[in-house]
């Protein structure tokens, strides 16, 4: 056996074990009864403890070394620069800060959940200062050595070969025109009337819709399931694809498009390359492009004119006719475009704003230029300047609206405007690829479409790095301009 | 730290495994969708692998015989005598041995399953004489160095401390008497008419009904739910306990004694002592001691002639009124004996004959005095002597019925009616304690009942060995005597 060998053999071994713990991990969120919590978070601590021991071992170091002057092929030598990639990430933190970033984060997330309902800024910021000290040092020591600045180093954990003179570019970019393209939206739409479903939409009717529409486009049911949980997530393992969703008796399209969102995720964990599962390779790209596909779906697909055609059916077959149905009134209500506090609940066109705004806070914040007491002001300012509105006081629904920060999780966010960009660039690809996309859309014909998916992006998994990745895929790096295209000719026709 | 201590930890540790591997083999049949299996195989073998290693550990050994001359008390040399149990069996078989009766049983039960409804005995027969081969090394391994039999070795795996001689005796008893009981109850209910209840009964209704009725003899839904799966089973953690059940829309008394039997293993587990959970100590007693759990639920309370007037009003919610949830008619289609070829389908009266029939080959089996070929006539030959009926070529509803033998499981069939016997001594023993214990259960005041349990049985876990819990319990030794005055009592009365 080479070392190369001994390596993969390696990964396989902990990917068994990822196995247990995605499925656990699911489980936990969807089935488990209360009292099963601390049984499972100690036998997931456990768990945990494994693989990291496995992911830090010094005998993979050697192998990984080893490995790296045996004859490879093209496909082994990605394979093992992603081995790789993972080995030094693993062993770039000393066991204690980890721990100490554990215990933090938890506990900063546990007081974040009745802190923001009870709008305690100052109680929050408490735990968040010894959060951001942590996060300082964990980016500090994986910039270490390289030649990322520390928010570059955080961002490379989800976005690996992210730089941020690149988001820096693509972010003053849009900000440059998505400003002044919202504000024509939102008055356009003023003008426009759009007739509301009528609920209640019950849960089972729900369920079936949700189930149908995701047969509807593509999701293989023999390799995956859908259920509930409070939040919702794609989970599980590439074999076997665990998606949950929530369902608001009141409001059906929050569910459904949740399920659709999902169902992108799914898809390309369940057409990853079978014949290297268990290794590095075989992972998706990255943040970015996972999420590419989530709004590949749910954005670019979902909510496009023409899907407004296929969906009707299903609607009407599950839920009942009313008026709210007819096509062209079901494209309005996908379309609708909002001024609003929380980014979760924000539309495709003022989204960007949200991250921006949070990548504006929460880089000066791990390098150090600005201190956790700043962030309301900071905050209240960028809501005034990108959508004209007041926060001032309202901490719940401003910078205490999201879990990422209380949990220590930095450079995250940009991974959402990437993936809106890259589903953009892809839609933009396939209408050159593919002529006559929008019509096949409209007629519910997907095949060319989820193909070029596959082709291009899916059964890729991680073997080329994400510039390599784009450029293959669509022909040239990734590029602004296609989102800006799609935004305005989808709702400034 | 002392030896013991560390011993304690190690096994902690262990209990974090078998949580994940227990709530994943529940997901597998509960949820997992078919392409999940073969990388759901993989991560559980992988799991078991590291399992196999720490129970055996050279380590844990030593920590053990350590811990031997520490000073303990009383529960803590409870705990080592288990804990050194579970490393003694652990320990018994080489490695290789393990792996061989791994691949030859699923081999066996893998061709077993189309083989049963083809009736093919001669291929059936050609895979089990490897497993029974293993099966006798494996007995050969665990008998090795200790005063018992080949077989008994076996049964104590499922049994700890079971004897042959004892089993012997009991079952020697039951011949004497239960034939011509059986003859007797079969004759008096010739005469007695049941309406029978007239279906369908819906899934969703079922299942309703199941729910409320596990609530009602106090199943802990904080700690545990209902599912479905192919094959019924009680499984997940004593923290978070899996139960599952099938539904046959024409028949709701299957699914809904499933549930109540299930339901008793569930409670056992929900109840065992939470201060060791994690330890051997902690664990249930043995098998015969669970199904006396199960029995006790199913037989003895819920077939109990007062139960069926807790029962009606249920029926009647869940299912609507028919004549047939007539209280008195309820009681008999709760106690209809029957002669039959299938065990799992047999009543109480007929239960034993099954299970000694099997006792009676593979013990002989075993021990090499009799071989696979012999079976199938030791089996007509049995059926024809206890139940009167010829099953010469039926294989399918014959030999080839239960999934037991094809697994390489043998010396565990005894537990099935250890178990009855028990639950029959336990409602002696409350009769004698608790005053007015069949008019209560008629009310449905079950608090005593379970009481009785939790304080005698649940509680105790493995602190005694099996005949000293017995004695504490009930005051006396295992004593067929009190199943027989349960059966004559119940349908000779």
């Amino acid at each position: 056996m080479t070392a190369y060998e001994d390596a993969c053999g390696h990964f396989r071994r902990m990917d068994n074990f990822v196995h247990l713990n995605a499925i656990t991990r699911w489980d936990q969120m969807a089935n488990m009864p209360p009292q099963g919590n601390e049984a499972r978070s100690q036998a997931l601590a456990e768990l945990e403890g494994l693989l990291h021991e496995m992911a830090t071992s010094a005998a993979l170091g050697a192998l990984l070394k080893g490995a790296s002057s045996e004859p490879l092929d093209d496909l082994q030598r990605a394979n093992l620069r992603e081995m790789t990639r993972a080995w030094r990430t693993a062993t770039a933190l000393p066991d204690d800060l980890v721990k100490e970033m554990t215990l933090a984060g938890s506990r900063c997330e546990h007081a974040w959940r009745t802190q923001r309902s009870q709008n305690d800024w100052q109680g929050f910021a408490s735990n968040l200062r010894e959060v951001v000290r942590l996060a300082r040092e964990q980016a500090r020591c994986l910039a270490a050595g390289t030649d990322r600045s520390p928010y570059e180093a955080l961002m490379d954990l989800y976005e690996p070969g992210a730089r941020c003179a690149d988001i820096d570019r693509l972010f003053a970019d849009l900000k440059t025109w998505l400003p002044a393209l919202m504000q024509e939206v939102l008055q356009r739409q003023q003008q426009r009337s759009v007739i509301a479903p009528q609920g209640p939409f019950p849960k089972s009717a729900q369920r079936a819709l949700g189930l149908e529409t995701m047969q509807f486009i593509g999701f293989n049911f023999a390799a995956g399931r859908l259920d509930e949980s409070a939040h919702p997530f794609c989970g599980g393992v590439p074999q076997d694809v665990r998606l949950t969703t929530r369902y608001n008796e009141a409001d059906f399209l929050g569910a459904l498009m949740g399920v659709i969102h999902e169902t992108g995720h799914g898809r390309y964990e369940q057409n990853l390359p079978r014949e290297w599962l268990g290794l590095p390779l075989a992972q998706a790209r990255s943040m970015g492009i996972h999420e590419s596909q989530s709004l590949s779906f749910e954005m670019q697909l979902a909510r496009h004119p023409g899907f407004a055609h296929c969906l009707r059916p299903l609607l009407v077959r599950h839920l009942g006719e009313q008026p709210a149905f007819e096509a062209e009134n079901l494209a309005r209500l996908l379309t609708r475009a909002r001024r609003g506090l929380i980014r979760v609940d924000a539309d495709e066109v003022s989204y960007p704003a949200h991250v921006i705004l949070r990548y504006e806070i929460e880089r000066p914040l791990i390098e150090g230029q600005i201190e956790v007491e700043d962030i309301p002001g900071l905050w209240d300012a960028g809501m005034q300047q990108f959508f004209g509105l007041d926060t001032r006081g309202n901490y719940r629904d401003g910078c205490m609206q999201d879990v990422h920060w209380a949990q220590g999780l930095f450079g995250y966010f940009p991974t959402y405007t990437l993936g809106a960009l890259y589903a953009a660039q892809w839609f933009a690809s396939m209408r050159r690829d593919l002529s006559g996309l929008d019509e096949h859309i409209a007629r519910g014909e997907l095949g060319g479409l989820f193909d070029w998916l596959r082709d291009r992006i899916w059964s890729q998994g991680s073997r080329w790095e994400t510039s390599e990745l784009v450029r293959r895929a669509s022909g040239e790096p990734l590029n602004a301009a296609h989102f800006r295209r799609h935004l305005e000719s989808r709702y400034l026709p």
